[in-house]
């Protein structure tokens, strides 16, 4: 790096990525943390997600998805 | 690396390694083809994927997976 | 859920990993603009990345590492 | 599914992707399992990958990732 600016401006621009992705990993540990708490209550995790991944659908969405589901799940006779 | 050898060895997992990752990759190239001819036949690419996650599970698991979210869903407003 | 106790735990559940997800993906969006953005300064956004990678490795693992693979590239004729 | 003609069509689209990706998961493990092999032959696995993922740049284009990485090294004091 030719001069001292830059080196210090990659500094800064790689100092503020990590520190945003410590962030992220610390956020991914507190859902982890809250889908034991959950579990721990006597809910179950894979079921939190598969809603979770619904709820994020539009409704109109949603209920167009499981008709087609259900339809294919009684096509493959798992109705 | 200090005798030929080793580099040979070498050589020859990595090849044996790329030559694996190539299929791979081949094979996941496949995969989307198929998904593509499904949907130019008029068949939905999301649901099949989730029918072919269900069809991985047991049958009983799938049963008692496809209970607790219907309850979740019922709980949520979301049946 | 037989009762609403039940149901209004999970509600709460659900809503707490849906607000830490959230705060998830606007981090991950915060590192890309700073890559955007250290990008448009001249900045090389794959070279960030391993130095990244890099820098999350102990010094003497680090140093290890770039002894190994030197070794690795110089026997595969790749120095 | 209005006609049984549609259901065999799509049981065979969902049963070709299922032996895809089954195919796929088994050259995944053949990948371990070379890993695993040239681990026991005292060769640094992630070293492999990391020189695996060098191979697969062009060489001008290495050559030119090379140059900017040990540059930044430098720059952050970590040559």
């Amino acid at each position: 790096m030719t001069d001292n600016i830059s080196a210090d401006r990659l500094r800064l621009f790689i100092e503020r990525i990590e520190r945003l992705e410590e962030e992220k990993r610390g956020i991914a540990d507190d859902i982890k943390d809250v889908f034991a708490e959950a579990k721990a209550t006597g809910f179950d995790a894979k079921a939190m997600r598969v809603v979770i991944r619904l709820r994020r659908m539009e409704k109109h969405h949603r209920d167009e998805m499981d008709a087609i589901v259900d339809t294919y799940r009684a096509a493959l006779g798992m109705a």
